[in-house]
């Protein structure tokens, strides 16, 4: 089966019937926006690296479900190895990008639906999971990427969603049709939503019997009447409006997110995949999340090899590459950055089979993974702008170089130690400027805390993963506290 | 003396004929390019305030060189008082602006090359102090900004001024001239240079003989012939370019740095504080060091008040602001920017007078109170993003708001708890996404790390002010070790 | 009035009749019994430093009490000056004794005692005021220690006192006689309680009607009838009993806590503070409590000294005193030291009058100061045995030197570098192994967790004592939210 | 091959004939003197477990050596799943001793020689592979612990071995004669020392040519002549001297270190395994440090188990187990210690395959685990000490209780929430306090710091296994850096 090509997967975007508007404008194509751009070709490199024969055995698996190879992007994982390579798939992207790829939420998505069907189905005699591997057929054979829209905006966060005043704050049914439903409401923060041919939905949390409504999951194409996306701004991001662009520190990708409201969309019967099944709604989450955490462990990482290397560079241009100081901090950057990589693979190396016959990580790593991953890209990002120096942020243009009035001035004094131009340190400062405090901080900070869930929601996983019982019993014993009261 | 008000110091500026370069065009006025406007409202509020008659007690003082009121950013200290009001209007200063207002470090220049003028003359019977103290007269009684000038391009960061390939890494002299010298090089970073009436130079390092010709200090105004301004790019600058400018967070004030470039500039002698003395340059270093490292403590501790404001205020906004882990973080948040005013209260309170009468900080209660502001606000911004949620840096301009095609959409779905309009949750969004990402963050993050000297400049000087041999004695007598060998 | 001397105070102790009971035996004397000597020298050393003339600014004070020089371990502050001294001193004793010198909670309890009481009398027209001055008379007359008596046993802790299962769980009235009352409870982990002369015992918490009975605030000689001591166990409390100590690690000083049993104790009328005016409990708790947070500020800062020297030390004796990672730990334990202290100044610098006339520290500073207690000795601990090596925890006993068979080997293998003995270095081992993991553990790690409240207490009050209302409206105006809804 | 039983373990130790002092006093027999029993027992549990049938997946392995089944602890690992049991298998041993057990250094240390003796022979042809497979060989089938002899005294660390002004702070060869070689040296702080039947002994750094005598490994057996123990104190450690050890807090086991003096000891050629090939003492420390830098992700991970279940234990005791501090700090030090055991599963799940066909960890995660053990056990003591309450340090013997005058006092005030006696809640306190300040601390703190190598040296080799220059490369290219200089 020939997988998509990064060119034909650019056109099948361009080509895409959606409706996106970015700063209140409708824009005609997501690859042709100087806005949107970056983010579509970050998405594009998940397609460009499946095509390299040397990179086949990471980006590619064979599919027990079309009984070929796919791009791993699209792949249900079906061994420790699979989840394994996973993650080193997504440090590599990271690397390559230093964005917010975006395609990882969707293939963790994908992971969680086709075990949780199989799950629905043994309890409740529904057909969701052929229904599903359906769905992932033509996904896996077309090659296409899959957005998981799972965040509603959830109003007044004390009150559940059939309690809400409005209660589009949580997407539901509105309405049952021959043949299928109608829904509405929004997802928000949706990852490469803009970018995706396929919209997943999943609900945002548990639900109990009164929030049955609120327990719906399908997938619809992007362009399906009714969706609408709303572009997120970030910071910097008009940077990319300018003409030479000199400025925006990673020149070629980027990530984003998109508001996508579904007013009245219908959802036809065979892409519905949960309907009315609350039990299974947290379940679901868990496992997505547990999925995605550990996703961080490796994207995130990848995007600190390469503030480690910016900052490295930045050393020898400076000439402080011997200081204590800077070896001191630069050992620590890597350190954290590899513990981070050491929580998902861990949560990998730990995995277990679902019943579906698919494998998961470890949940109690997977929420490790990501509680760390909340915390660390902070501190990286502070050792390297304390290596960068305070010229981070006070320097001119580097399109100030080309003035005949203060190009000389900025070309003289802004130089690094003997035989380093200037332009090299001030594209490495537009760089770490771009990842710490620029449209890049967007995935590799803030992104960093909420994207698949908030610190606390790993506080609340971690000792409920925990076997606290157990290690209570390890103490008594050696203690001699008989009877266990 | 009357002092300036707000308005004539905006007049004074747009009058002020110095040389800005902003993005590679020179400005007719800085007030009034759209860019440069924010930092000049910010440097205008500090003659604001000292308008402001229940402020006075803070904002003003009693100046012994001019017998009169002065606003207390041009006073030399000369109390233990002194020292402790300057930190409490700089934490002033930083709430009303949630900025760098840019007019400490003219401020602790002034207080330290008055005691080390003193101590200069004292040493090599020069004239500086008076020299020193007739400038002082007119600054006060004019009501000036004065520019502190101290770090050069520095070049090759192994080698001394002297040593430099280009000599020009460093500002020196390159003529002595009837009259005075000409000097030439260029001073980067500088804080509120375009803002400045004055523009005071200072060495930049300790410097032995071969470096004499570097030890200069001396003041010119700022529209000096030779002398140009480049003023840096910071994140998400031109959103103030914007029509609207709905998206800059913080609607009124900003920070900003220039290289400021001296191509031959002209000194008169009378405006020289320092001419080869080269002992002195590192101890006027050091003492401008302990000054303003002290300064952080005030101002950043301000802007930290705006954050936490801002975050519990969208706390509010959302409906958590009873939950367990919001009210830890946000006591976590109080809790480290106390600290740091703690570090710059505790520097003033053990202060001590100077040789010339003045007084300044305990420069190892200085030093440490920069070193824990090197590191503090970036876990106070971390904080403050996990409060806020994901939406910071993905949601839509405010001003999609009005688009008639998803204005309804991002009205209806970012609404906050009942009662609370989504604007508000957006405004205060936008203001915590300035201060941790954006142009605020220039100040709150990356110069808390460089500002008034980068982390392993603290590193270095805080064992020196330590009296390590007592402390080994303490410990020697306590388990016995008789001698001290 | 002539203050007491060392050997008054050790023979005082000597002859003071309380019931002391140490591992299950009652003892004779507390100076003289080897486990409780080492506390009873730390007390001493309040004395002792009061007696050096050249110390007499820092230990002395004038009070207005009784118009005379007393002790500053018994003063009543009235002024700025006298908080900071009171900080300082506390540093100093911390220094000479690395240790808990015991004193400080009950100066602490004193001078809140005595604002309290005239609050007391303020709004319930008692007269407890003019008591408490007796009180103090007698007690700076006779140069007297006073414990602080707080903490009650709580049994279950989500009860109010009143409504415990065991009434006693606090200390509470059990009968009303003519001239005074009977108590009865326990106070526990009394700091310095076996050294003491007078036991003032105040509530542990804040009381609301129904637990009246509680709300009781006296002192007692500690041989009076009914009152019992019981000496807590430290870790590595019987190297103390071992003929040499040789490897007590802190020669001659050492801190303790008991529980202190009140069994039917009868308190005579004019020994009452307190006797049900409950709101006063929470207020004399907090006003304790700030007094006593900001004293860990100087008090286990003089600690940290020691361990800062005894690492240095260390650090000559291997010959790594100029290794860069070693120079960057020793600057990081200053740096966290300091820190420390920079809180109990700032409080001190910051304080305010009481309307009894006394002064106080700011609560709010106060607490940050305690918050860093209870996590950076930890951190200081670990850089110092980072520093020390595996070797303070795997070395032969000092006494191991003698022995003929394995002697000459420790001697030959344990040396330093050229020309430090083996026993140098490992007499400053034991005193790193005494603060870190033994006896002096005790006060340098866990109190500074507990002592003065744990942590979550101080977690309750920042937030409480910062205008968070102040913060939201800066944050408001800057980002355009006009009502503040 | 039958495994020994831990009761055969116990009667080998009791009969071996090793020369040991405790004290200065030669002891008898090992696991019958009161301070070193306890760490015999740890080690017995290595046996014990093996025993047990449902553990045999995880305690024994199948050995290509001996073709029979073996101890894991005895096993040379040949697969990724080796690695991975070796560490479940520590953690496993850590949950059941919260002790130190010995045996795993010696493990590690068997690896790396098994490892190293094959390049060894490749590179000089020497015989000493098939010489250590031999040695393998009657380890496995006597089922023998092997303790791992590396770190020497070193003397002057600025100066390497044979520059040393006494040449036995390296051990090193001081004759050769017919049939072998005599040895002469010490090695410090040998964990399990005195419990191992075989020393075998390694270089403790990479050497160069002029060091060539000091490039030696071999084995010797534990009582071969010329051998000394001398046994390391520890904090508290007399308290298992007391009648009742009722405040010994673990009550079965502990962990213990020896020097171990080889004062002029014969070592036959067929136990030499390195003899002057220096270019392979480093590699041989670094593999070393590999392995045996994974393993304490796994056996301080069982003791953090412990730790949280003691801690777990008094929360509930004292009825604050639903209070949202302590529930967050549960989840922290959850979180810490799973992060622990990440690094070390990571480094086994990235593990390959040596020359000689055995399997080694990932060194660059090794070493990032390790770098994790020696700071977050401090933090999760010190949120253990949090939770438990000042009373750790501050409670009387457990012994008191029954003391007539003061143990009613003792259990009536003590006690928990309803019932919970006040013995339970003292028991875990004594297991928390032998863990973070007593016996256990010595493992589970000081050692996390510095066995298998102290911190600086995790921070020299992580950058050292970083391909920095790669990252670089990414950087270069994101940025538009072309050539790379």
């Amino acid at each position: 089966m020939p997988l998509m090509t990064r060119d034909q997967y650019i056109s099948s975007l361009s080509e895409l019937g959606h409706r996106v508007f970015v700063r209140g404008e409708q824009i005609a194509s997501v690859p042709d926006h100087p806005i949107s751009r970056p983010p579509a070709m970050a998405m594009a490199e998940t397609y460009y690296q499946a095509e390299q024969e040397e990179l086949k055995w990471l980006y590619t698996a064979e599919s027990p479900i079309v009984n070929g190879t796919v791009n791993r992007f699209t792949h249900i994982q079906h061994s420790i190895d699979d989840l394994i390579k996973k993650i080193l798939m997504l440090r590599d992207m990271g690397r390559k990008t230093a964005s917010c790829f975006q395609r990882c939420a969707g293939l963790d998505c994908i992971n969680s639906v086709y075990a949780i069907t199989y799950e629905t189905d043994q309890e409740f005699g529904t057909p969701y999971h052929q229904r599903f591997v359906d769905f992932m057929k033509y996904v896996q054979t077309n090659d296409l990427v899959t957005a998981a829209c799972m965040t509603d905006p959830k109003g007044d966060r004390s009150l559940p969603p059939s309690r809400q005043e409005d209660k589009d704050q949580y997407l539901h049914i509105v309405e049952e049709r021959k043949g299928g439903i109608v829904v509405r409401g929004a997802k928000l923060h949706i990852t490469g939503g803009v970018n995706s041919h396929e919209l997943v939905v999943v609900p945002t949390r548990a639900l109990k019997e009164e929030d049955k409504d609120y327990a719906i999951s399908f997938a619809v194409p992007a362009e399906t009447k009714g969706v609408t996306f709303i572009y997120g701004r970030q910071p910097s991001d008009t940077r990319k409006l300018e003409a030479l662009r000199s400025d925006v520190g990673n020149l070629f990708y980027g990530g984003c997110e998109a508001m996508i409201v579904f007013d009245d969309v219908f959802v036809p019967a065979e892409r519905i995949f949960m309907k009315g099944e609350y039990p299974l709604a947290g379940r679901l989450v868990e496992l997505f999340a547990a999925h995605h955490r550990a996703s961080y462990g490796g994207c995130k990482v990848g995007v600190g090899d390469v503030l480690i290397g910016a900052t490295a560079g930045l050393a020898e241009a400076m000439g402080i590459e011997n200081a204590a100081h800077y070896k001191d901090k630069l050992a620590e950057m890597v350190h954290l950055n590899e513990t981070l990589h050491a929580g998902a693979l861990a949560s990998a190396a730990r995995g277990f089979q679902t019943p579906s016959g698919s494998y998961a990580v470890d949940p109690l790593l997977a929420n490790v993974c990501k509680l760390n991953i909340t915390r660390f890209p902070f501190e990286i990002s502070r050792l390297a702008q304390d290596i960068a120096g305070g010229i981070l942020v006070t320097m001119p243009s580097l399109e100030d170089q080309e003035n005949p009035d203060v190009g000389p001035y900025v070309k003289k004094y802004l130089v690094g130690k003997s035989g380093v131009s200037g332009e090299k340190r001030m594209r490495l400062l537009r760089l770490v400027e771009n990842i710490t405090l620029g449209t890049g901080a967007v995935s590799y900070l803030t992104e960093s805390i909420h994207g698949a869930g908030s610190p606390q929601a790993q506080k609340i996983m971690i000792p409920r993963f925990c076997n606290i019982e157990a290690t209570k019993s390890y103490a008594y014993r050696l203690c001699g506290i008989e009877d266990q009261k």
